[in-house]
């Protein structure tokens, strides 16, 4: 199948190359996978502030790091011996607001002693997903 | 092309689903793209805390996000009027950090009045391309 051009000339009053900077620093595509369009900063900011906070507080990425290669459930004791800069009470903290916002989801075990585990709900597994391109980017520019 | 089978029947000692919950909740692959496999979550944390210092502070997603569907240089004046909740203190101190840490790059136009205006580097596009899947987790989950 073919298609023919109409053989007219388009009139181009300026000719612009849109994705380079002034500076003629190469830029990637950022706004290629950019579906906020049109999508008000303020309505998304207001929208989201309740998960924005969650999600931004010191040592929620910490907790979520573990869980990161498995969807099986961690001990608490885990958490409790690979984050040592936290104290008990902010890692209690966090794991309660992660279970309350649906992020985990905790599992009391009544045996002696008492076993508790977390896991990540459907919501924290794509939570996590999410986080993975900012870890990388951290892991990526950290030594600069 | 075809290729035979050996005929050979393998033994398996044990059949396990690897990917089931205890509860039977259905898993996504969360660890499907996650390369953290053996990597030590404190030794990342701490790799990555001075940029993870920036990105979680109050002011910075909304900074970003007028900047994430663009190339461009947006002016000082612009963020000012988007983010309505900040004080101008606020707004300059983010735009300074984030200036000092190489994700924006400022531009001063000695003119009257004068003009202030800020780009990504590459280092801020990728940041803002890795921010996109959390602000697409914020905004699928925000109504909850």
């Amino acid at each position: 199948m073919e298609t023919k051009g109409n053989g007219k000339s388009r009139k181009v009053s300026s000719i612009r190359a849109p994705r380079m900077a002034k500076t003629g620093l190469p830029l990637v595509q950022a706004n290629q996978n950019c579906d906020f369009h049109g999508y008000d900063a303020d309505t998304l900011m207001k929208e989201t502030a309740k998960l924005r906070k969650i999600i931004t507080k010191r040592g929620t990425l910490e907790i979520l790091i573990p869980l990161c290669c498995t969807t099986s459930s961690v001990r608490y004791i885990k958490f409790r011996n690979t984050m040592k800069g936290f104290s008990s009470k902010t890692l209690a903290k966090r794991l309660k607001e992660l279970d309350e916002s649906g992020i985990l989801e905790r599992q009391f075990y009544n045996e002696i002693p008492p076993r508790v585990e977390y896991r990540l709900t459907n919501k924290g597994q794509e939570l996590v997903e999410s986080v993975i391109p900012i870890l990388n980017w951290m892991k990526k520019w950290a030594k600069d």
